[in-house]
């Protein structure tokens, strides 16, 4: 069934690190000059500035806070390290509820060479740990799934059934999955994982972007939405199906697009959000 | 259960491409001095060359012919080009046999943009379409599933679980799976999948080399065995238990590596081979 085209921008976010020319307060400016609705927000965003009054800004500007990106790369080799893991992501939870933000996005990490099943085992228990106090703060855990091309160095989770047998062993009201379309696209699983998610009541988050052909870096090369090959409306049906009623999150890392004036591409992110997500 | 190494080179199979800037002649000569048993022969090295002469120089040179490299590509937009693509399968079939190769690996392709389920349909259908070809010159094809990072223009099977399923419908002795650790080795159900193939049948080749961090070339920036993270010896495990007896098939394509000098470099192959495969 044909997915119906977005009609205005209520639910569109943006990522401060989309538009990462911009300090935090021009981002803000900027985004509800627009029309943009939603924000999140990246830590390296908040860096030497006060947190609250961050979140009290962006407030006052009429957006809502979405998610504090990112927390993390649990895995490490030394016992202390991921302690340190543990630590730095409790900080983390403590600026998401500073800022208001009701939820973290989580890159899980990996070790290079270390194997994906002990990551992910590191990863689950580093979870764990640090849920009791992401609870107290009220403040979710998304963990995103990246795609496979980062699983040695960035993410030991690279599907979202990998992300779902980690919630179902954490089983948590505040442990969930960001779905992004740029990491699981090529997954022909992916109907049936979004949807069994939904079900489960995992579905927290849904990244977008596109896939440009060819792809020319590893990290920052991702196109805005019609600039490639993902099927990004019919993957928001699916995410809507399955009972998603939350914000659509550009999130576009691309150096080429960072170099353009960032008010004309913040205008190119509306239609294109409209056209082709 | 640990997997013993490798204590001899009986098994070492290099692709011509490996060592790209080695002419055939110098390839087939130095590869055979160096105690290298198998070759696989990329089309690209028979160019302006009578491929049966080809065949009967490294045979000549104690070389087992292993595989020819590379058909597929069948999917493209218009029905006039997917016969095109049928039909240069065909030539590339009569290629190996002129050639004196029993198998030929395919990369199977895909169309930017084009929805991958209808990719893979014209692959099912191309392969079928050469297949009495195929078997009647009796060369067996071997789908290769690349990684999910060339999905949208290489190839639109990216799992060997994809792969499975086409052999399954296909349902021929001539079609089977090469399965090359660099595109599979982040799967979690890479074992059992190999081990299903093995018992299908349709274990007809293995590629290894390894993946590095940071990868800086989506194409070119393989590493030699040990230079990477992949679990290349407890994979060759896998492969082993499934009933695999070929050859372990060198494939590096590498900026970094071809420019080395290529006899040292074959040096370094053999080492490698012996203590990270």
């Amino acid at each position: 069934m044909p997915v119906s085209p977005l009609t205005d921008l209520s639910r569109l976010c943006v990522h401060t690190i989309t538009t990462k020319p911009w300090a935090l307060d021009d981002a803000v400016r900027n985004y509800a000059a627009a029309g943009v609705k939603g924000i999140t927000v990246w830590r390296q965003a908040l860096e030497g500035r006060n947190v609250a009054d961050s979140g009290k800004l962006i407030r006052d500007h009429g957006l809502s806070i979405v998610s504090l990106c990112r927390g993390g790369f649990f895995p490490a080799l030394a016992p202390a390290d991921r302690a340190k893991a543990i630590d730095e992501n409790r900080r983390c939870i403590d600026e998401a509820a500073a800022l208001g933000a009701p939820m973290i996005v989580l890159v899980v990490g990996a070790v290079p060479g270390q194997s994906l099943v002990e990551s992910r085992k590191q990863i689950t228990d580093g979870i764990a740990a640090v849920l009791p106090h992401a609870q107290a703060a009220g403040v979710k855990l998304a963990i995103e799934p990246l795609h496979p091309m980062y699983a040695n160095d960035r993410s030991a989770v690279n599907t979202m059934g990998q992300a779902r047998a980690m919630c179902n062993q954490l089983k948590s009201p505040f442990v969930g999955i960001a779905a992004d379309v740029y990491h699981l696209w090529w997954d022909d699983n992916l109907e049936a994982e979004i949807k069994a998610s939904g079900r489960e009541g995992t579905l927290f988050a849904f990244h977008i972007c596109d896939w440009r052909t060819p792809t020319v870096d590893f990290l920052n090369d991702r196109g805005l939405m019609g600039e490639g090959c993902i099927p990004i409306r019919q993957i928001r049906g699916w995410v809507e199906e399955a009972g998603f009623k939350g914000f659509n999150e550009v999130e576009i890392f691309s150096n080429r697009l960072w170099s353009q004036d960032q008010s004309q591409f913040l205008e190119n992110i509306k239609s294109a959000y409209l056209n082709h997500s």
